[in-house]
């Protein structure tokens, strides 16, 4: 095998407060691997299949303490993101070439890595390859779709039938996964806020009972109006005022998965948004709990794997993506999917060919 | 048994925004109670012992849905709280004279009541009287005491030894509590917030780590000085500033037990304070969950009383109060309570005489 051309995409700079700019992700080709003369024992030789872009990357762009992974991206090196890839070659027991595995991984196209587990480095479902598209393992069988369920299970649990639930983002990567698990396992009514009419109507299509854009709608009417009893589950992607609103309007004993606050990363602190009735808190009995999906995989990854499986190949909770060609695109894909540009999950397509293509029946 | 004089106080109208004057309290003498004519069947004639001033009937003060209780005091009608009192004369099965009853009753020196289950009236442990002051079941053995050991046993726990605490209002009725079975059940270093030198030295006597007067000493250097590592665990009495300030300090997977929030209480709702960085409620973990003692004493009250008399009678908890005397004066004694006048459990000794008083040994 012949050296092989490395496309990364390399982290320019930190960006402490506004948005990242386009030009911050950096396509670098410089690097060359030499699998036959580079592969050491126990390392394994990837290529990259499919690219996650999240919303919780931007907290790893700004030179703080960060708590997801324990440190922000290094400036000069490859971002990393949930990748699905597969094995080109490989030295470590346990793993062999074809086999395709999913985890944490560096943004460059081809790549050397240690084999221990300690990278989170995992086979996907063997018995699922063929049946759905490979991308499903960074989106609804992997992060997106573990933070999603996860959330669920741990924080807004017990839920009862017939409680109502609002879920912001909820075109979003993991919003369209905890409504779809909300309605069709829970049973609860469960209402979308989203920003464009075509999200809207998506949410519609997947079953929620109620759904607004809020670029066009006041979020107190469209709140009011679909849930006039008020609100037991809110799955919090967005913060600042929405989130105001939603506890204003919280039933007793409301829980809130605190799961992302994408209006409040791009601002100075002093900017950020002061939630004034947090009161409400203490009187109607709320529990707000953050998470971070990372802690739960040792506890419950298996379970997920296999539930979820079995959710998505029986349509009982559909995957919706947004998918960009080429790993040259990754920033352009997230800077556009920070402002809202992606429906369902942003992945990034980065081998040409799918190497376990799903076939039509 | 002739006519007896009725001492009530009574509840004179909404104050919705601003502090509670004392004239708001009104006390009445016209009403008469012939235990002998007036006595039904399935009554008791309760003669009041002790009733209990407390933070949260702010809450019920202001025309507003509340969920403590389901409703507002009724204008004209007496205030109600935490009370002690004797049964005079029964005519309902179960209670008998002379016994000692603890639970939400008018504050009338005597009265006439339905003795159902749906009152929450409850006899004190038969076991503890002559041991303890009869104070106590409004107190440390009462609601106050089950705020703080089912808060922490249903919200802040699991707690690891070694943890880092902080109570704020650490010298209130609420406050002392938790912090003594923070340190002395749960081997946690506790640190306290008070309003005054005397109470920080109250606190150093019973044991806290570290106490500060937040009136002479900034709460971020204090925190800083006494948990240079972060906070784990936070009992909110206070809210506003000092919620935020702490939220800062939370270490990963930090328990917020949002107990109350005086600080915000008294506030019309565009002054209250806005709360700028819960976006480290995602990236922390942290969980900040509401209560409200009532929903605890159906699944814990037996186990609470047990525990809590075992704790006070060995001493590892002691109770602290700042006595009132006369029913006349209660809404003095509320009044002052609200800008931190008492030290310890603020109570109000209505009837003259301890009907089992504690024997010094």
């Amino acid at each position: 095998m012949a050296p092989i051309e490395v496309t990364s995409i390399l982290f320019k700079e930190f960006v402490n407060d506004g948005k990242v700019p386009e030009d911050n992700f950096v396509v670098n080709k410089e690097q060359r691997i030499d699998p036959e003369a580079d592969l050491k024992d126990g390392q394994i030789f990837l290529r990259l299949l499919y690219l996650s872009v999240d919303p919780y990357m931007r907290t790893r762009m700004r030179k703080m303490e960060s708590y997801y992974l324990g440190s922000g991206f290094e400036p000069g090196k490859p971002l990393q993101g949930g990748c699905v890839a597969q094995v080109v070659a490989s030295k470590a027991p346990g793993f062999a070439e074809g086999e395709v595995v999913s985890g944490m991984l560096p943004w460059s196209s081809h790549q050397i890595v240690e084999a221990d587990a300690q990278k989170g480095l995992h086979k996907v479902e063997p018995s699922l390859l063929g049946k759905v598209p490979l991308s499903y393992f960074v989106g609804v069988l992997g992060m997106p779709g573990m933070t999603a369920w996860s959330g669920l299970k741990k924080i807004a649990e017990p839920i009862k039938e017939g409680e109502v639930a609002l879920v912001s983002a909820a075109a979003g990567a993991v919003g369209l996964i905890v409504g779809q698990l909300l309605k069709h396992v829970y049973g609860c009514k469960v209402i979308g806020s989203a920003g464009s009419n075509d999200k809207v109507a998506l949410l519609r299509e997947l079953g929620f009972d109620a759904a607004f854009n809020y670029h066009t709608t006041p979020k107190e009417q469209a709140l009011k109006e679909a849930a006039p009893d008020g609100i037991d589950i809110y799955w919090e992607n967005v913060g600042g005022p929405v989130l105001e609103t939603v506890i204003e309007m919280c039933r007793p004993h409301a829980r809130i998965v605190a799961c992302g606050m994408i209006s409040q990363y791009d601002l100075p602190d002093e900017e950020k948004y002061g939630v004034k009735n947090l009161f409400h808190v203490v009187t109607k009995r709320i529990k707000m709990q953050g998470m971070v999906v990372a802690d739960y995989y040792a506890e419950l990854g298996k379970e997920f794997a296999t539930t979820m499986g079995k959710y998505v190949t029986e349509g009982k909770v559909k995957a919706v993506e947004h998918v960009t060609e080429g790993i040259e695109n990754a920033g352009k894909a997230w800077v556009e999917m920070m402002v809202g540009g992606n429906t369902g999950k942003a992945v990034v397509k980065v081998a040409a060919e799918d190497p376990f293509p799903v076939k039509k029946e």
